[in-house]
């Protein structure tokens, strides 16, 4: 083991990638400049409207630096150690030596609340000692140390220093002696996966098989027999969480059945596809085809049943999870940050398996929508949930909505959210191509420079753009010699057409798309210049006649994004507005608005309550209609100009 | 006090109104044969499959008969009041000595159970004694004595016997004693309004005003101060419920204002209902013209913002309660059958305050679709919750409709439903007719015959009809001589026209309508035949223009019957279903259906998923679309075939 890699893609390594572009080097850089140093005060209790953290204080209570007790979630820990790994990836790109100096602390910190025998989470080492690995069902004891194994990966990669990957090894080891098929160990798995796709980058990193098997052991184990109710037992009937039965609730986290059984995405959809994430890389380094054949399955069911047009995952806030096929409900909707960011990790290592053209699809959906959507421009105030139509007046009134924000919340007590943008932002570079052979696929369309090792040599490929408010992009190849390479270029599923320009010459491309990809071969010169220009319209998409929620209404979308009316622009009461058949709508562009943007206007008409009176249900009369322009704004940019309703399905 | 008597219509006494309908006669007649006797079972712990109710052995331990401990709700008693009730009623229209017998031991039980200082309660007897009147936020202590009294007036009036009326009137002299403006005594009021309502029918029967004054006492009291907040301090900070709050939730039990103050109905919908009928008898009685400004408010609020097309009331199961005006979702509602029946109490209160057909409107459309649709056909099963729009699919799976079932329930662990429907169907003739001086109002349109006294006579009314079918209805008046006075026959607000004749002649009655009734005044002869035929269209029914939930949809009526799409007639996915606009549709009259029944088939264009693909999400291209001929069955009819999806609001 392993006994046959696949032969997958690569990305790229962070340092090797400069992004420079007008639309995310913004974001970049408010993680860098906001986000980071915002969450590190969070994560030390210096933020006064923000619940209490205590993440820092539990591991120098841990490490004997102070005195006092464990405060937070039973996952606090991880908090500072997704802070770590955001940190690792900033680092790879531009060195910032204060911030390092932090982070020294901070893992030197790690390391002095460590056990001896290498075990690492404050909760149990300061609340309940003795009582470890008792609790996997609810108690993200793995997952806290998979994200700890995630930031010492990234940290190691990108300072060369071993104190956290030697932390992390040593616990790695230890869970490594507890858990596996073996007579006297734990046949378990932890209730929210996690640790399966940290292991495997500790694996490609320190090359360990040891941490490959045990991966492997905690997927294959999932979904046998009754291990939630056997521990349970084992513990004396003792629960964590009473709001929820995850004991007993198996498809929650998703251990209703082996995961080679599993057709449909099920439960909580933040474990969902951390699981598939970490399948897919199983299955990368393992070669098993019943792994990847899971994880098409998985796939398949969420992009076809199972995902909102933005790229929001699970339908319920009830267990934060999948619902059934066809039920995405836009009001009621969960469709945490989280589960997309989750998402997106699962397409990228699809895409590294089989370069397809719908992973980026769908991969580019929820970054350029639910993602950015999550992080107000200030980097300061978040969406956990992500509605496709908010009436704030009922927020707060209607208990359906209860988890549903009008605006943008500050750090909030369960921090999963903030750090997960940050850390998938800092290392947005690794999404935008991978490399296999001599194929350099474009995954991503944005501006910057990428050292690419293809065919044999080092080249540096620079992509220009004003993506998303325009689909022409440019590429220059900076080459030693000429070199003989594919550059694939995606052809994305908003596009009604592509034009191909090398050298300022056109060139035919049609006849090479393989998996949604253009594949351009040829023997590139240094300095060749590439222009490649993907129609942008306006594209009325509707939903699948399944789908009560969309049907008889449209969304709009140009380019990756999708938009939304708002009642800033349109005015109260969203939903009498029905957009005119067959009409094109217009692109404006608005650069003074929230930082510039495209704004769509479409004519529509208006429901108008003048002249109806006061009865609330009469015989069939004409209301009375106005024509009007409705504005829309793309989804991302909702709720920026204070509460106030939002629509993305508009009938039609 | 009374200061000054409203003059105010009366209802019949049930005694005097024999229904004889085709549509009606078989509901009531399953009352007497299978509710009651099955509620009897229920009571008595022998129904195998219903949760154990214990009320009568509760009353039983209380009364020292048998040895044992309360179990069940903290209202248990009311159980057996509502039971009661309702056979006092069915005792009014047909004598039955062996129901009667049955009755008169429980009364002898009740009589036993009773404190000697007139306290009847078993929870607090056997389980809490000492705790009485700790805890009137959560503990239905005062409504539960409610049900009493109310059940003690409907036997006290059908059979002359006075021992219940007594066991109720010491418990009223005694509650008397404990509550009340003086200094010494509580100054507070029950979480859930019933007494209120139930003093006033006290007072009505036995001229007592101490009664009235004593409901007046409560309804003024309420909203004052912070007395739920007072009285959790004073017992020690101890809660009975823990699911919600109803010690500061204050909307909750409507104490957020006092009651002239509250604009909107709000909160859990029964006690809003059950609160606004009280206010009503009150003004009645006292002529408190502010009182009755109160329910116009209350009720205008209610039918013009709050109200579903069925007569449902409540949008949300969180508190089952009233949310915000114009928020009226279709398949996450509440609209408890016990509100609807609340809200006809209400309506028939108002209509003997001023004869407006508004009133009778929101009775009839309540009465024909919820209440009808909250009781299956053999009496047995039940809806607490009464959809507008079901997807079975997602019922226990989308947790948002974990209150929703697509088939009705046999007997309910909190069984407040089904002994709600009993007695409305029991005491039906009150709510037929109205009289005040010489007129006659009609509210219903029921076949049966009533002694009426009117004008100085007692006269026999009959009507006969096949009501909902049709709208022709004809009226005998058999009187001992010719007699001056008005047959006032409302005039349904979904009619499109109607047409009399006295004795076979045409009669002009347009320049006579008063609030919306024909006011037929002549000097009838005896035998003198009418005939008032509405005609009876398929109205396509739009709601406000701002409510969310039924922009660009249609819901067919006829009659006061709401219509719906059914699976089982329809197929799958009844949301591909759209209604051509313009077209009148048929009524078919299916005999052996249900029972038989009128449906309607309207024609529609359905989409279909045939020829779309995989692809969750797509830019416009056209569906397939098929005409199909959709088919409705009275809302009141539905889940009569198994489970099956359900809808009332259509696409146009």
């Amino acid at each position: 083991m392993p006994t046959q890699q696949l032969k997958a893609a690569n990305t790229l390594p962070i340092k090797d990638i400069h992004i420079q572009d007008s639309f995310w080097s913004p974001y970049i850089d408010l993680v860098r400049q906001v986000v980071i140093p915002y969450q590190w005060d969070a994560l030390n209790d210096r933020i006064p409207e923000a619940e209490p953290s205590h993440a820092i204080r539990n591991l120098k209570i841990a490490a004997g630096d102070e005195e006092g007790e464990f405060y937070g979630m039973v996952f606090q820990d991880s908090d500072v150690a997704k802070w770590l790994e955001a940190v690792g990836y900033l680092l790879e790109t531009d060195s910032d030596p204060e911030l390092e100096q932090l982070a020294d602390e901070v893992i030197d910190l790690i390391g002095r609340a460590q056990r001896a025998d290498g075990y690492l989470n404050t909760y149990y080492t300061l609340k309940e000692p003795g009582k470890e690995w008792t609790n996997l069902c609810e108690c993200h004891e793995l997952y806290t140390a998979g994200h700890f194994i995630e930031a010492a990966v990234a940290y190691y990669k990108s300072t060369g220093k071993r104190k956290i990957l030697d932390i992390v090894c040593r616990f790695a080891d230890y869970i490594d002696t507890v858990f596996g098929p073996e007579p006297g160990k734990i046949q378990g798995y932890d209730g929210h996966q996690e640790i399966e796709l940290a292991l495997v980058k500790l694996y490609r990193v320190t090359g360990n098989e040891a941490y490959l098997r045990l991966s492997q052991f905690f997927l294959e184990q999932r979904g046998h027999g009754d291990f939630y109710l056997e521990e349970y037992e084992k513990r004396g009937k003792t629960r964590h969480w009473y709001n929820a039965d995850m004991i007993n609730d198996k498809k929650y986290s998703q251990t209703h059945l082996p995961i080679r059984q599993q057709d449909a995405a099920e439960g909580h959809a933040v474990r969902a596809v951390y699981m598939a994430t970490g399948i897919a890389d199983v299955a990368m380094e393992t070669g098993d085809s019943s792994m990847l054949d899971a994880c098409r399955k998985l796939w398949h069911n969420i992009v076809s049943k199972r995902m909102y047009i933005t790229g929001g995952i699970g339908s319920m806030a009830f267990g934060e999870a999948f619902s059934l096929d066809y039920d995405l409900p836009n009001d009621t909707v969960y469709a945490e940050t989280c589960a997309s960011i989750g998402l997106i990790f699962f397409a990228r290592r699809m895409l590294q398996i089989e370069p397809k053209s719908e992973y980026a699809d769908v991969m580019e959906r929820a970054l350029y929508n639910t993602v950015v959507a999550g992080m107000a421009k200030d980097g300061k105030h978040f969406f956990y949930v992500n509605p496709l139509e908010v009436w704030p007046d009922a927020c707060g009134v209607n208990h359906i909505y209860d988890h549903v924000k009008p605006v943008r919340q500050g750090w909030f007590g369960c921090a999963c959210c903030p750090p997960n943008i940050a850390r998938l932002l800092s290392s947005l570079g690794e999404y935008v191509y991978t490399v296999q052979d001599d194929t350099i696929y474009t995954h991503l369309y944005m501006g910057g420079k990428a050292k690419v090792e293809v065919a044999g040599q080092t080249i540096v490929l620079e992509q220009r753009s004003e993506f998303p408010w325009n689909g022409h992009v440019g590429f220059t190849v900076q080459s030693k010699s000429d070199l003989e390479f594919t550059l694939a270029l995606r052809v994305p599923n908003w596009t009604s057409g592509c034009e191909l320009f090398v050298n300022g010459e056109a060139v035919e491309w049609e006849h090479t798309v393989t998996h949604g990809y253009a594949m351009i071969k040829r023997v590139w010169a240094p300095g060749d210049q590439v222009i490649w220009s993907m129609t942008m319209p306006i594209l009325r998409m509707k939903g699948h006649p399944l789908l009560r929620e969309t049907i008889g209404k449209a969304a709009l979308q140009r380019g990756p994004l999708v938009y939304c009316l708002e009642e800033a622009d349109n005015g109260k009461h969203l939903h009498q507005i029905r957009l005119l058949a067959g009409e094109e709508g217009k692109v404006v562009s608005k650069p003074a608005l929230l930082g510039g943007m495209n704004v769509l206007q479409m004519p529509a008409y208006r429901d108008s309550d003048e002249q109806w009176g006061s009865e609330l249900y009469r015989a069939d009369r004409a209301v009375k209609q106005e024509l009007i322009e409705a504005e829309y704004i793309p989804y991302y940019a909702w709720a920026n100009r204070g509460p106030g309703e939002m629509m993305v399905w508009v009938r039609e």
